[in-house]
């Protein structure tokens, strides 16, 4: 599984991605060569998606090394564009990777290693979603999917992670359309995964959120399967505010609710989702959208970004390492150690 | 549990109703003299809520007598009207019961009878709103509840139903906020549950649908609750999409997941919820709002109006005539027979 197009361009000094705020209407790139703009672009949601933060915190440490190589300014940089959404942990473990990675350099040589840890890093990206996606594909039962959200080539640089699996699926004949939410409040299903499917030629039905524990119910889909922002030790999985909803559904159908996330998405110093951090967005994401409000003024939201799907709801963790399967302290565990023995073999 | 404002006026040749679909931002009435324009009017929404459109299908059949008040012409008039909405039972019942009543009288009394009936059947509506709110007060945990899409007097020209319980709850003391859900695709939370509860001074929090579950495990609620649409014999309720999302949501904290809903609503020719029809509308609902799309062009959508909760996840349905508990077969059908005892004593 190939990514099937392009969204995050290394082009020394500057990084280059594409702007996901314009999508689906407009494809426009931003060239970002400072972390004032970088830092406005992730919270703006101009680029999203737990890997692609990872590989966007990482240029962050490039993009300073620019101006300043001392291990002081990189180990700022790292901190600062770690902070930048709490609840994404790649975002900081990719800023803190390539910062290491430069820091094991001289000073003069940072920079370059730095960019160049950026380009092996999206490599190594593209690489997991392959295997990833072929974990996936076999893990699923054949049928058509719901997903939730954007997990595909917008969300991580490759192939993708839950939307990597659709396409592995798709490419096997084991999947014929697969349905996606909107996605309230910032429409990610509606706008990303909806254009990348159409894109890819993969037939996408949209349905309101409202309307999924319905269709999973319905028996028209045979999984349900979205990505995720931290996975705790014992596998309770952030991800985007109305997974835990898609989970309670499937369990109540009896079908399976899979995760798919890469192994850099663990977080074992959480014991459990409880000590996961849930961002707090502000409240006039709630109420409209592009320009247009549909709740009166002055109104009140609650808009946490995401969700918490307790462990005991999801059928298995599917990883680029493979499939773990309850109970999840143990198999996560042993997915992390088979990960720390290949970096020790490399 | 008086109605705030008014919805709804007969004043005959005329139906008058607030055009829901200009809410929040625009309070613009409507002057309906024939039945194109009354069809047209509830098919696009500018009137809707269940017992709101149990009088306006009552209206339907005044507004032909006026023209015609054949036998023929009445009972064409109100299939005609019963039609427009199939899963909302109330549309054909307020049809079916104000040709009932034109019918008892000589002809030339029929219109003036018809149009009495609405006027008599919103008097009923209202006392049986104010009696549903007092019931639902008493039946509901004190503290803070959410509730999905509009059941207040935009839904039933009284108090409310869901709606109605929320007003009396606040005017008792026994809840500071209510918590309502935007409701896609229409929006009807944001648009006009926030607006009801803004303009009757009762603090209202609104959330993406996708918060919802977050919301309910959160402990932040002590109860869900909702109208609806059609309850079956068993106790299976259809309602607005995304309920069953919210139930199974309550079911999990171990909230109680309410319906309030007039008897009226209770169909008990349906055995189970398996056997109420859903209405299956626009595409175009989705992936948009209020001109402004965000999914891409020719995206297919899947737009179900309404959903069944099946009886297991209801821990009362509270009426007018009291609050029914599991097992809710014969409970429903008690409720029933008390009203067929008090029709009988009037």
């Amino acid at each position: 599984m190939e990514p099937p197009f392009d969204v995050i361009r290394f082009e020394r000094p500057a990084l280059r991605v594409l702007d996901q705020s314009r999508l689906p209407h407009e494809e426009r790139w931003l060239e970002i060569r400072g972390l004032d703009v970088l830092e406005e672009a992730i919270r703006s949601l101009r680029v999203r998606g737990a890997p692609l933060l990872g590989l966007c915190g990482a240029a962050g440490v490039a993009i300073a090394a620019e101006a300043d190589s001392s291990e002081a300014a990189l180990r700022a940089a790292a901190e600062r564009v770690g902070r930048v959404r709490p609840t994404a942990v790649e975002l900081a473990t990719g800023a803190a990777a390539c910062r290491d990675a430069a820091l094991a350099v001289p000073e003069r040589e940072r920079a370059t290693a730095a960019w160049a840890f950026c380009a092996a890093y999206l490599r190594r990206r593209q690489a997991e979603d392959a295997a990833l996606a072929a974990h996936g594909r076999d893990a699923l039962p054949p049928g058509d999917v719901l997903t939730h959200c954007n997990t595909g080539t917008l969300a991580t640089g490759g192939a993708g992670t839950a939307l990597g699996v659709v396409r592995a699926a798709h490419a096997a004949g084991r999947l014929a359309r697969c349905y996606v939410t909107e996605t309230r409040p910032l429409l990610q299903g509606a706008r990303l995964t909806a254009w990348e499917l159409q894109r890819s030629g993969i037939p996408v039905v949209l349905l309101p959120d409202t309307a999924a524990a319905a269709l999973v119910v319905s028996g028209k889909v045979a999984a349900v399967i979205t990505g995720a922002d931290r996975i705790a030790a014992n596998g309770d999985t952030a991800n985007k505010v109305g997974t835990l909803g898609l989970a309670l559904a499937a369990a109540r159908a009896g079908v399976p609710f899979y995760i798919a996330a890469p192994t850099s998405t663990f977080d074992p110093a959480c014991a459990s989702g409880e000590e996961i951090p849930i961002e707090v967005r502000a409240a006039d994401e709630v109420g409209g959208f592009g320009g247009v409000r549909w709740a009166p003024a002055g109104i009140e939201a609650w808009n946490p970004a995401f969700d918490v799907t307790p462990a005991d709801l999801i059928a298995g963790i599917i990883t680029e390492r493979g499939t773990a399967r309850p109970p999840y302290r143990a198999a996560l565990a042993a997915l992390l150690e088979h990960d720390e023995r290949e970096a020790a073999r490399r």
